[in-house]
């Protein structure tokens, strides 16, 4: 099969999907959980062979960790089926219902997308975790996974067909593509593929971005900011950015900038430096902060800077506007953070600031998937359609528009004969 | 200003707009109105400019139709306004609340989109309609439309601009582009502009949607389609597919197919043909349709014709499985009804047919956004994200989660000194 054939036959059975019953998508949720375990040996076998050839090729460290899918890994992968199996069913949700006259009503049902294009690097996990989420959604995917990791991949996508295809489940719904051109010919299939979600680097997913008609789900740049205001009450402030940068520096949510209102910047910005002096982080600072304390200074494109290591961008703002401004220039639309203890300076950062999370006094790492509670996290998006932020099975949802008439035809409303009641309903598609 | 500077001029007046009051914009929306009707004669005069100018350029009846704007109309679209200002305020409501624990609980709270491109043909109403939407949904609009409609549009654009800045909505939130490649130069400015509405023909509209890498709301083809199932009541058949077909046949949700099951296409068909003869619908039908009643034959490519015409394809199907397969395969997604007495078959073709609007016993012509009851109609959408069918307010919506803390940091919860709660709340967001 040729690149469109295969994703016309996703497509064809992403249609049988969609109408599954919650009992046999749990099912082969659970068969997929079972094989994963009674094959754990082929796994880590064929893992083994990724990580020889990888060490081989001189893979970093970082890709090295995660390449490596051990019986830990997969059994946390298996947990995450057992949980997502507990998840509430998404599809077939009355969103809303309307009497549009006697006889004549109208639901919006929630329903699965249609077919997704998953794109990830090395990380095997991700591959069961994005499928499973598709199965669960009633969702067909085809799914493209590192190179490093393709034996892992296909032994996974193996076990994860043959549960599904013995749980019932159509035929094809998900296929692994194993070619570099074969993404490329798939950010061509926008007439199959109706939503494409890119897991990787920056470089990465703007590519996918740049190259795709179909509508991309995630997100490049993690530009995440902490503003101390004037009235924070500086310990939190401390705790907050020091968390912010140092907890965990490689990720998205991870804060680059940090922002001090001039005020506080002579009292704070020394402490500061002590604090992440310990930690090793490096700082980069405007000419005010330079003025304070012992900084490297930053050039203006530092600031668009996502350094994913121990590395901050410092400057000191004039007042709260101007450390908007500063972030809605120069930020992604991911995190930002404010630390004030005045409510109305809040209210003004959390509705101006344009980003996917807006926060007041805590962290940037809070936002995730699972510290929100969503039970699954497709992914961060930065969009501004769709889904913003951390992103639950939700995103790979949509809705249809459902009539059940008796007859009715527009022209005897078009003629005044009869007139629309259009009156909210309490009450869930029958069908 | 050249059309990036344009851009970023709307977006940072819609980062101030995202803010605004229910108060402030609903009487910014009532300005425009008063405006409106104080300046109806210089609406008219320049709408007169634009007749005459395409008059001697032979622009077609049809579209003289669209571009006539007079006092009914453009009373019309005043009272449209009035009906907007009663809406519910679309901005800052609470979608959900979570306790994450105690002290730190996340809202996601609805929000404008930001910045939207909307480009139109000939109609000058679309182009009030279209801003006051994206006023009350706190949006900043760039829009172009029609060349035929310059003088109208000017007009217009200049008095929504003067009552706007009278009411104290900030500059530049709305800007008129002029020329065509304005157009074509808006669409790569995906770093400031977040969607695009494009109005008009198919061409255009698919146009707008290969050229561009903003997302787009809306639909090229309306290819809607009806299938009498062998169980269904005749005389509503009859009716339903009179009513899809003739009610108004230059729009998108008019059938331009007919599916009939072969136990009853003997019997129906040849009323059916009766019946479209009165109105002069030529038919065009399949092998099986032809050897029962006189028709033009039909071509493999005409199942995908939008006739937008007193046209209709017809073929006799087998069952419900090839109707469904039918519509999945040469369908445009957008409105298919089936006219049957079986709940079972109805509730299989409302879930396998993969189309924004699916019904069972009433005309296609429903789908609309004043029939659904929307209040206010943005576009229809065939997309499979974000909004779909009939678009209200909603769709130019999205959200953003917010955190209220008080000094948390992610580090407490990853050494497991705290724990989530994961609580949901009755809760508005309260700032």
């Amino acid at each position: 099969m040729n690149m469109e054939e295969r994703a016309q036959s996703v497509q064809h059975a992403a249609i049988q999907l969609s109408a599954l019953s919650t009992e046999q998508k749990n099912n082969a949720l659970k068969t997929i959980a079972e094989y994963l375990k009674d094959n754990m040996e082929d796994i880590i076998a064929a893992n083994e062979k990724d990580v020889a050839i990888s060490k081989e090729n001189n893979l970093s460290a970082p890709l090295l960790k995660r390449l490596y899918f051990d019986e830990k890994k997969i059994n946390k992968v298996i947990a995450g089926i057992e949980s997502l199996i507990n998840l509430p069913e998404p599809v077939g949700n009355t969103l809303s219902a309307t009497e549009l006259d006697e006889g004549l009503e109208l639901y919006k049902v929630s329903c699965p997308i249609g077919v997704i294009g998953v794109i990830f690097e090395s990380r095997p996990d991700a591959l069961v975790q994005i499928s499973t989420l598709c199965l669960k959604s009633g969702n067909g995917v085809l799914l493209k996974g590192g190179s490093e990791a393709s034996h892992t991949n296909k032994t996974l996508s193996e076990i994860i067909n043959k549960a599904t295809k013995d749980a019932g489940i159509p035929n094809s719904w998900m296929q692994l593509l194993e070619t570099r051109s074969d993404v490329n010919e798939m950010l061509k299939m926008d007439a199959h593929i109706d939503l494409v979600i890119p897991r990787g680097s920056n470089d990465f997913v703007r590519y996918i971005m740049e190259n795709s008609n179909i509508p991309v789900l995630g997100h490049s740049d993690g530009i995440c900011h902490v503003y101390i205001d004037a009235s924070a009450d500086q310990s939190m402030a401390e705790r907050i950015i020091a968390d912010s940068k140092t907890q965990y520096v490689a990720v998205c949510n991870a804060a680059e900038t940090l922002l001090v209102h001039e005020d506080v910047a002579d009292t704070i910005l020394p402490k500061l430096k002590e604090k992440f002096d310990i930690h090793d982080v490096q700082l980069f600072g405007c000419d005010k902060t330079q003025k304070i304390i012992s900084v490297n200074p930053v050039s203006e494109h530092k600031w668009q800077n996502e350094y994913l290591d121990y590395k901050l961008s410092v400057r000191v703002v004039s007042d709260l506007n101007e450390a908007i401004e500063h972030i809605n220039t120069y930020g992604s639309g991911h995190t930002d953070s404010i630390v004030t203890k005045k409510k109305e300076n809040a209210a003004q950062f959390m509705n101006l600031v344009d980003s996917a999370n807006v926060f007041w006094n805590c962290s940037t790492r809070f936002s995730d998937g699972y510290r929100y509670g969503l039970g699954a996290e497709v992914g961060i998006s930065t969009n501004k359609i769709h889904a913003r932020g951390p992103v639950g099975l939700e995103g790979l949802l949509i809705y249809k528009w459902k009539i059940i008439g008796s007859g009715q035809t527009v022209s005897e409303y078009a003629d005044g004969t009869k007139k629309f009641t259009h009156k909210s309903m309490d009450k869930k598609f029958p069908l």
